[in-house]
């Protein structure tokens, strides 16, 4: 029996063309051409997707159930996501608010290796964790190393590069992580915070591949990948390679017509994302709160065989808006506090400390 | 001397908070960090975007230029991605529209290894091209072999996978495509016509590999491959390590807040297409004509270094639309037909033979 995935669409369209818009989506994200001509009754019943559902919403907007042949995807990532939206992502006024993946598409994919728990567990915390970035790009290895370790002397729980951060001549991987693990590892013995530091990965499979041995050598195990960027694919074969590996993963180019929640809580959870960043509400994204309660509810909520996903609210966090943000999300949540620490400069330590603290005391 | 790459930017604002929204884009996709605390002399100079124009276009309505480092992209191609769209693909009312790239940029990702020239040469042509797709996926590979045996005995330059044909269980790459292939070759034979068989590439980089290695041994010399869904890494990585391949690519997945012109015309020539589809005007996508026009402009025009990509208008394609289109975008073009042919059945090939002569007759 072929299992189906029910992805979940928002459709702007007039009452008489919404029945037709509808099909059509089920037909382009399937066999693709006029199904008139199809007489093979295994692609008929097997392949084609169903309209299942067709409901008004607002004044000219429709949500419409499609039902979706799992085999299609041929339980892999990229062809997940070629099949989930694909072709649609180039049509205008429609955009996959969500999906419901059936047993056997959660089983290929697998989720995260840690979750909220293994995050926890690395740096040895209970509640809310703490994270921050180390920017500028530009800055020399040595610069980035002095920042980190004095981040790291303030007790924070994760310190990721900055997605910007790549492999340029003025920051080269290789050169960059040893240094930088270095100087976290001695702050964290300072500290008694098992501190860690998430480098950014880049490029092709290969040049990821070796940037995780840099890692390992280094005695890195979290690292930062941005799978709207490196492609599906990669992000999930690094994740099924790289078991001791936490990775939190990066929303860069995830500006598709899909909902955000969606992409960032149960998407990229489905393929193996330890910690999701996304845009925060009250920051300089657009996000309402809704849409940040629904991402973390997405990353949180039970499924059975997936870990639950740590949501990473990202951009515009301040020191006072803690107590806020996480009665808000909750305990299972990693705040991400960026330029604003950046701001303290030399008072970057203290900063950090009162931010950590901040987090820690919350009950 | 560090070069810049020119970014195009349409964005939403009223005249109050352009000025900050365009700073804040220039930021974003360079430092991503308050100016401000920034006193590293390089950074500021080399690294930091600058906003080097801002034009009303419309009203509430703007065009921001901002001249962003090329080093920041460490020339690599997913980097490329990160720094021209990355976080800001996140924002509300905010589309690039265009990037003008310098040498080096154009230098270091090289463009087509083949474009129009040695698309036309692959197949003895000289005016415009003839294309279709097999179709729909959950066929057996006995079927599609059928199949592009019917339409390549049309006498039709190339045939590629339908982008869902994957690597699915009813249709194994490593089975469907030496059948195919065969198919096509012997259909080839006895036309006169070299025909070519363009399999869809799907997967991580050692799967892709693995495919064009199946491909070069079944005598395929070109491949369909959806740079989006795969990631621009590993697109790019392809493209250098195959010289002898003819890459088309797949739209699939394309649907960021980005000029479809200038992604389809322009980006992807410059990492590596030789021959670009995108959806047509006239079809189910709603692309107008002057999106066109501009997309077919971007892939052949004048660029020094860079061999011109041959724009693949698809989607709604119909026999008698062949000489409006044709006239339309001139004879540097692809023109792909898909579901109106398959609609003809048992008469494919003399669709398909109608199809081809009206695309070679037009002078």
């Amino acid at each position: 029996m072929n299992t189906r995935i029910q992805t979940v669409w928002r459709v702007k369209a007039d009452p008489k063309s919404i029945e037709a818009r509808a099909r059509g989506i089920a037909v382009e994200q399937s066999v693709e051409m006029p199904v008139e001509p199809i007489d093979d009754a295994f692609v008929l019943d097997e392949i084609l997707g169903r309209v299942e559902n067709i409901r008004e919403v607002a004044k000219g907007e429709y949500e419409v159930k499609i039902a979706q042949a799992s085999i299609t995807t041929g339980f892999e990532a990229g062809q997940l996501a070629n099949m989930i939206l694909g072709n649609t992502s180039l049509q205008d006024g429609i955009t996959l608010v969500d999906a419901t993946f059936p047993a056997d598409i959660a089983k290929a994919f697998g989720g995260p290796n840690h979750g909220l728990e293994g995050m926890r567990a690395r740096v040895k915390a209970t509640g809310a964790l703490s994270a921050t970035a180390l920017k500028p790009q530009g800055s020399t290895p040595q610069v980035l190393a002095k920042l980190a370790s004095d981040i790291a002397l303030g007790g924070i729980d994760y310190i990721k590069d900055d997605h910007g951060i790549a492999n340029q001549f003025y920051s080269p991987f290789a050169e960059r992580v040893p240094l930088i693990a270095e100087a976290v590892a001695k702050a964290a013995a300072k500290t008694g915070i098992p501190t860690r530091y998430l480098p950014s990965l880049n490029g092709n499979l290969d040049q990821q591949r070796k940037q995780i041995e840099v890692c390992r050598n280094s005695g890195v195990d979290c690292v930062l990948i941005a799978p709207m960027i490196c492609g599906f694919s990669q992000f999930h074969t690094l994740k099924s390679e790289n078991p001791d590996f936490v990775i939190m993963t990066h929303p860069s180019m995830g500006g598709w017509p899909m909902q955000p929640s969606f992409l960032f809580g149960k998407l990229l959870r489905l393929l193996g994302s330890d910690a999701s960043v996304f845009a925060n509400y009250g920051g300089r994204f657009g996000y309402s709160k809704e849409e940040c309660r629904r991402a973390a509810g997405f990353a949180l909520e039970d499924w059975p065989g997936i870990k639950p996903c740590v949501p990473v609210p990202a951009g515009g966090m301040l020191l006072e808006r803690i107590p806020e943000l996480l009665d808000f999300f909750g305990q299972g949540v990693m705040l991400l506090i960026g330029g604003s620490l950046l701001s303290a400069k030399e008072k970057i330590t203290e900063e950090t400390a009162k931010f950590c603290d901040a987090v820690r005391a919350y009950k």
